[in-house]
C-alpha cells in the first residue's frame, strides 16, 4: 500500500558520546536511510521524543503523514506497530455522513458507520443553511462546528466497532459537495448557489486535522472540487471508476439533490450538473419521503393490482425515489398513464379524482398526484436531456457508452428496468449499467490508500470541461421531447416497446 | 529584500459568469504570475477569503510565509499593504530576551526591546531550572509557558514602541542556545547538561507560531543548534559575521555563562564549548554582579591609587565582568599582583588579610579576594586555551588570525587592553579584534531579511567540526601554561612586556 499515509519502524542505535545526534536527527537519518529525504516532525512529535525513544530502546515506530508537500512525522510509538496502520474516508453528505476505517497497511475496510449531518438542524434543505449564516460569521462558525462535531460522531461509531480510537489512526480523506467543505472548513457558502458561482476555496488540500478540529492525527485532505455544482464528491467518483483511465466512453451520473454528470474516456471529460434530482428524493412528492422505515421503495402490479414492498415491513408512510420509479413505470406499462403521463381515469378505481386533480392511491390512504408524475416526468426528462446534451457535446452517442455509472442511493436502489422503462436511463444493455454505490466514499477510501491519485486529481480538475447546461441553445427543447415516456422518439427505447408490445399482446 | 517573508500586492479581476474560478484559486494563479508557484493558503486565509476579496474589490495583498519547503499564505489584506512588511528577531538569552521588529521591505530597525527571562523565577542559573522540570511533563509545561510569555513581554514592548501588533508581523527568527529552544518549543532539556549529551531536537525549523504560542502570523523559526553546549545562538553568529565565507581565519568567541568558540574560515570551521564563563559574569566572584546599576565597570589606577566607575553613576555594591578584568589587569601591571596572580602584600595598605586570605579592596568596603583572583585566571586560561588548542588543530597560529570576534555583552564591555594585559585575549592588533556585539540577535535579523541564509546554516551545520575539548590529551597541560599573567609564555605577548617594561621605567 502506498497511500498518503506511512508508518515506518525505525532501529535505531542509542546516542553515545561517539554518535550524540539529536532524537530528531536520528528519527530523520533512520527515515532517510528507508528512502524518507526531507521529512520533518511536528512539534507534536518533536515533543514526544523524550521519554519515549529511550523507554523503547530507540525502536520506535513513525507515523509519516503526507501534507501534499513533505512528510512530515505526526507521532511516535514504542516498538514496532506498524501493523497497526489505521486511516478514514468520510462521505460528508448533507442528509448522511458516511465513513470508513481502514487498515492502511492490508487496504481491509475495518468498519463502516453513518450517522446524520446535524446540520439538518437548520434546514433540510441546503439552501435554508447557507441562508441561516449568510453574512453571519457566529451563525456559520455554528454551523462549522455542527459539521464537525457530525463528523466526530461517526468517527466516534467506528471507535465503537473497532476498538481503534480516531486519534490513532493517520490521515483522514474527506468528500463532499462544494458546500458541505465550505462548512467544514469554515467558508461561507453562499457563494455555492449565488452568480457568479465563484466559490471561496475549492482545493483546500492537506489540512491540520487539529486545526480542523477532527480527531485524527495528522491531516484532514477534502478532495478538490471542479465548480460550485460539482464537488469533491464527484471527483471522488472519478477516483472510484477510474473513469478518466477507460479507453471506452462512459458516463457518470450521480443523481441526489441535484444531478451531476460527467462523460468521458481518458482522452476528454465533460461535466455538468442541473437541477435533475429533488423528485428523485421523495422532496418534491406530497407522499414522498426518504427511503426510510415505512417507506414504499418498491411497487409492481399483480392481476391489475398495485402491490407494494415497505422498507421495515409496517405500515406504509409514504414513498421513496425508487417506488416513484416503480410506480410510474408500472402504471405506464400497464397504461394507467399515457405517454404524457398523463392519468387515464377509467383505468382503474384507484384513480381518483383529489380536489382539483387524479391521484392514484398506491397504497392505503396514500395519493400519487398528477402534478407529482408531471414534476416527476420534468425530473427524468432533465436527467436524460443532460445525457444527450452532453453526449452531443462530445461527438459521440448513446451506443458509444461503455459503461454508464449510477452513483449514489437512488443507483442503488433503483430497479433499472423501471428507470429504463420510464426513459430515465438509457435503453442500453443491462449490464453496462452499474451501480456506483457511494462512489464519493469509495473514491475516498482508495485515495488513502494510494497516493497516485493525488496526481490524478490534477488531472481529472485539467481535463473537465464544465458544461453549462443553461448555456446550450435548445436544451430546453430536447428536455421537451424527453418529457413523454419513456421519449416522444419510441426508436430510442427498443426493449421497452418489446415490453409494451408484449403487454398489449396479453391484453388481446 | 529577499527574505523568509513577503507581501504581495495582487490586483485580480473579480468573478464573472466566465471566469468563476474560486477565490483561492485567484490568488493562487496570480501568485503563479509574480513567480510564486505552488503556494498554499493556510485554513486562516482560506476563511478569510470572503468577504475581504469583494470588499477590496479584489486588490489584495498577501502575506505569505516560508515554511521550510514552500511559501504559505498566511493573511490577506485590502489594497496595497506591501509597505507594511514586518518580522520580528529575538535573541533568547537565558537571562535576557532581546528583541528587533524590523521592516522587511527596507530592512530597517523600527525598534529594539528587551526583557527579562521569567525562567529566572526557578532559578539564576539554568541548571536549576533544568533539574526543576526534570522528568515533571507539568513543570515542563510551566517553563515553556513562561518562556513564550517572555518572548510575548518582549514583543508586546516593541508593540507599543512602533504602533504595530506582532500580530501584522510575518515570521519570527529565534536564536538562543541548546537549553533555550527546549523550553521554547516544551522539551525537557536535561539532556543538554547530561551524559550522552544527545539532545531531543536540534533543528526544529519552522514552526506554526500559533502552535507555539507566540503573536506573529506565520511562523517561528529557530535557528538550529550544532550540539548540547553549541546552539543556535552561535550559528547565528556566524550568520552574522559571515566567519564562513572568510578568506583568511577567523576565530569568534562568545563568552557568557559558556565560552563558545569558533575558528575557520570559507574552508573550515572547528568549534567548542567549554566552562570558559562563569567567573566573568561575576557570578563566581564574592562581590560579582551583573553588569546592572551599581556594578563597577571600570577600573584604573591614578597615581598608586585604585579608580573606579560605578554603572549608574551610584555607591558601588560589586563588580561585573569588565570591572573584573580592567582590576586584573591593573593590579598586574602595577605589580600588585604576581605572574601567577599571587597578591602581594606590601605593594598596598588596600592588600589587607581577610580570614584566611589576602583581598584587595577596590573600593570602600568592596574586596577582591585571592579566591576571585585564582578562580579568573583559571577561566582566562581556558579561554586561551580553547583558543590556542583548536588552531593547533586546525594548523593554524594565533598570527593567521584576521578577525577575532568577541561576542556578546562581555565583548561589548571589556577593555581590549585589558583584556589582553591579562593574557584573555591574544596580543593582536586591536583593530583586528572586533566586538561583535549581539550577535545572535544580529544573526536573526539577517536570516528574517535574506532566506539565502537557510541554505547557508545547512552549509555551517555541515562544516563544522565539534571539538571536545576533554578528548584533547595535553588540554590541562596547555591550560596551566596559559594560567600565567599574561602567560608563561611571555614572547606572545610583546605589547603586554612593552607596557611592563615601561612602567618599570617609570619606577625608576
Amino acid at each position: 500500500m502506498e497511500g498518503i499515509s506511512r508508518k515506518i519502524f525505525l532501529e535505531m542505535e542509542a546516542p553515545t558520546e561517539e554518535d550524540s545526534r539529536s532524537g530528531q536527527q536520528r528519527i530523520e537519518d533512520a527515515l532517510a536511510q528507508k528512502g524518507y529525504e526531507d521529512v520533518r516532525l511536528t512539534l507534536k512529535a518533536m515533543r514526544s521524543i523524550y521519554p519515549l525513544c529511550d523507554e523503547a530502546g530507540w525502536e520506535i515506530t513513525v507515523s509519516l503523514a503526507w501534507n501534499g508537500n513533505n512528510w512530515m512525522v505526526v507521532g511516535l510509538e514504542a516498538g514496532d506497530m506498524t501493523g497497526n496502520h489505521y486511516g478514514i474516508a468520510v462521505d460528508l453528505g448533507s442528509t448522511t455522513i458516511a465513513a470508513r476505517l481502514l487498515d492502511c497497511s492490508t487496504g481491509a475496510c475495518l468498519a463502516e458507520a453513518s450517522g446524520f449531518n446535524r446540520q439538518i438542524a437548520y434546514g433540510t434543505d441546503i439552501l435554508t443553511r447557507i441562508f441561516y449564516c449568510k453574512d453571519k460569521p457566529e451563525a456559520l462558525e455554528e454551523l462549522r462546528q455542527v459539521t464537525v462535531q457530525s463528523v466526530s460522531e461517526v468517527t466516534k461509531k467506528l471507535e465503537e466497532k473497532t476498538g481503534i480510537c480516531a486519534q490513532s489512526c493517520i490521515q483522514m480523506v474527506v468528500s463532499g459537495n462544494t458546500a458541505m467543505i465550505h462548512f467544514l472548513v469554515g467558508m461561507d457558502p453562499f457563494c455555492v448557489f449565488s452568480t457568479p458561482y465563484a466559490v471561496r476555496a475549492d482545493r483546500p488540500g492537506f489540512l491540520p486535522a487539529a486545526d480542523i478540529g477532527l480527531p485524527v492525527s495528522g491531516y484532514v485532505f477534502c478532495l478538490p472540487g471542479k465548480s460550485n455544482y460539482l464537488g469533491g464528491d464527484i471527483i471522488s467518483g472519478m477516483i472510484d471508476t477510474q473513469l478518466y483511465r477507460s479507453d471506452s466512453v462512459c458516463a457518470f451520473f450521480d443523481i441526489g439533490t441535484n444531478g451531476e454528470l460527467v462523460i468521458g474516456n481518458k482522452d476528454f471529460l465533460l461535466c455538468g450538473a442541473g437541477a435533475a434530482g429533488p423528485a428523485l428524493e421523495g422532496g418534491v412528492v406530497k407522499t414522498g419521503m426518504r427511503a426510510d422505515k415505512g417507506a414504499v421503495d418498491r411497487v409492481w402490479m399483480e392481476n391489475g393490482e398495485i402491490r407494494i414492498h415497505v422498507i421495515g415491513g409496517q405500515k406504509p408512510e409514504g414513498i421513496c425515489g425508487s417506488g416513484i420509479v416503480d410506480l410510474l413505470a408500472e402504471l405506464f406499462l400497464h397504461g394507467w398513464i399515457d405517454l404524457k403521463g398523463k392519468l387515464i381515469s377509467e383505468k382503474s378505481l384507484k384513480i381518483q379524482k383529489k380536489g382539483e386533480m387524479y391521484a392514484v392511491e398506491y397504497a392505503p390512504g396514500l395519493f400519487f398526484y398528477q402534478s407529482d408524475i408531471d414534476e416527476f416526468v420534468r425530473t427524468k426528462a432533465a436527467a436524460y436531456t443532460m445525457v444527450e446534451c452532453m453526449l452531443r457535446e462530445s461527438g459521440f452517442s448513446m451506443e458509444d457508452i461503455s459503461r454508464f455509472y449510477v452513483a449514489g442511493a437512488f443507483g442503488k436502489h433503483v430497479s433499472k428496468e423501471s428507470a429504463i422503462a420510464i426513459g430515465m436511463y438509457p435503453d442500453m444493455e443491462r449490464e453496462r449499467i452499474i451501480n456506483a454505490g457511494n462512489s464519493s466514499l469509495e473514491g475516498a477510501a482508495k485515495l488513502l490508500l494510494n497516493m497516485r491519485f493525488l496526481d490524478d486529481l490534477e488531472e481529472i480538475l485539467e481535463k473537465m470541461i464544465y458544461i453549462q447546461f443553461g448555456a446550450i441553445e435548445d436544451f430546453l427543447h430536447i428536455m421537451v421531447a424527453a418529457q413523454a415516456l419513456p421519449h416522444t422518439d419510441m426508436e430510442r427505447y427498443p426493449t421497452v416497446m418489446e415490453r409494451l408490445a408484449k403487454m398489449n399482446g396479453n391484453k388481446k
